[in-house]
């Protein structure tokens, strides 16, 4: 039995805590840069993500020897929950980028475990890093063009 | 070799939303009901319910076909992470309660299938049960004494 349903239904946790922390004013008045992505293109990106990493751990979970690479993706699907809440509810651009930098080693630790276990697990990762290092620059640039801007 | 250490971070994380996402004034605000136990006291609480679980997850991490059991340890984790955020981020007293409802089925679910893992994994898991529990409660009758608090 393929345990898929359950690795999304887990994702779903970081996809509600998006929705309950949504931009709002304060994030469309900050100095973003020329190539900040559109807020409707989020969710369509974070929906692959979640498909492709809960179809890797199912793969993964399918193996022996398992739990440190699957609980390594335990860490990151929590870390990553943290990430809205502290952005755009607590609007601390700084711990943001420390958390997303965070989050972005314990993806790579996950992917590494992953290669370990099974190689097609491990490339369905790949875009989430590849994910991480944009989201890491773009929250990083707007922390550089809003240096005064205040926790709420 | 154990993965307590390795649960036992994963725990960090709901820990970090915690410090990050404190009571404040608008909860000294709130009108409490008498057994709501002193501030100082959760972290402990806290504290001693994450080793404990991670103590739990570590055991079933040692046990064959254990992936349904730490998937539901993972999902129970990710939701408990959410909880502070809501609750003392976004001031959503409602939206709290329906996440505590939630986090206890999920706690359940994870104490079930440890059952059938490892039965001292699942009595480690029971004293977080009881807690889900006074705090569901707790959270609902906060909510019956403040129905004019209003969302952040």
């Amino acid at each position: 039995m393929t345990l898929f349903p359950l690795y999304l239904a887990i994702c779903a946790v970081p996809a509600a805590a998006g929705m309950l922390f949504r931009p709002g004013a304060w994030y469309r008045g900050l100095d973003k840069p020329g190539w900040t992505p559109p807020d409707k293109l989020f969710p369509v990106i974070w929906a692959v993500l979640y498909v492709l990493m809960s179809l890797a751990a199912a793969r993964v979970a399918g193996q022996p020897d398992n739990d440190l690479a699957l609980g390594l993706w335990a860490l990151q699907i929590t870390i990553s929950t943290l990430w809205s809440a502290v952005f755009f509810g607590l609007h601390r651009i700084r711990t943001g980028a420390v958390i997303i930098a965070v989050l972005w080693a314990a993806v790579l630790a996950t992917t590494l475990a992953f290669l370990r276990q099974d190689m097609l697990a491990a490339l369905m990762m790949t875009p989430y890093l590849a994910w991480g290092t944009f989201a890491l620059a773009l929250n990083i640039s707007v922390l550089r063009r809003n240096p005064e801007a205040m926790p709420a």
